[in-house]
């Protein structure tokens, strides 16, 4: 355990980038078609027809590739326990076939859990952006990880 | 456009339930392997080992898993203009394989946006619960939805 990262190795302040997740047509309809069957996610012609303007991600698809990023960069190599939930959520701007999306990772705030002390309680700011620094999704929640030498 | 579902159709205080999803294994692992490949959500063993007790489906699979449950139930059917974003999401108890899922949706408030007369802006709660009435998910968001005979 004393190589993953734990609650001590997310200081507050602390910001970080990370990540080049391919949107493409494929994975935008896939998706849709399981989870979010509207036409502009579906079909290229009813995404361009659309206020859209083009066949764009599902907003819950962009989550999803928030969190493969968040567990590549950080979450598959912690002593995590987990989240209980999103504080926040805005889908600033569509996603589009061809953008190339990072994270920018701030953390916000930070505590120990009163009743667990050996869980630490790290509430994060993230935000996706685009190879051209549009911002797409901006998100506030939480991860806990385990306090170092408690368990 | 007349038949489809209108801001004026989703009145503050109205209560819904609806959806009956049920979670297989296969699909667990499936977007698991794609969104969060974290062990708990990718192998039985490793579910039951962790302090989640099974094999239990993502968070932001269970957020879409709602979606689609939205999307059956009334987005599908109704002149929709998307969504900027959730206020608020709680996970509150793992999903399990075996599981059948519904949704309770609480009309919270809604109002006509002020610099589009044409958009209405409704604010949902969700609920997502299990055939025993557990409750595993709950969500504050929004749908804009037309504002009848406005374009």
């Amino acid at each position: 355990m004393g190589g993953l990262l734990h609650y001590e190795d997310f200081p507050a302040g602390e910001v970080v980038t990370y990540g080049a997740y391919e949107v493409t047509a494929e994975e935008i309809i896939g998706f849709a078609a399981e989870f979010d069957p509207q036409p502009f996610h579906l079909d290229e012609e009813a995404g361009r027809a659309s206020i859209l303007g083009g066949l764009c991600a599902s907003g819950w698809h962009v989550c999803a590739m928030l969190n493969r990023m968040n567990v590549d960069a950080y979450l598959v190599r912690s002593a995590g326990m987990g989240s209980f939930g999103l504080e926040e959520v805005k889908w600033l701007r569509p996603v589009f076939v061809g953008d190339t999306l990072s994270i920018r990772r701030s953390t916000v705030e930070r505590r120990i859990s009163a009743r667990r002390p050996e869980m630490g309680i790290v509430k994060f700011h993230w935000q996706v952006l685009n190879q051209d620094h549009e911002l797409k999704l901006d998100a506030r929640g939480f991860n806990l990880f385990k306090v170092r030498g408690r368990g």
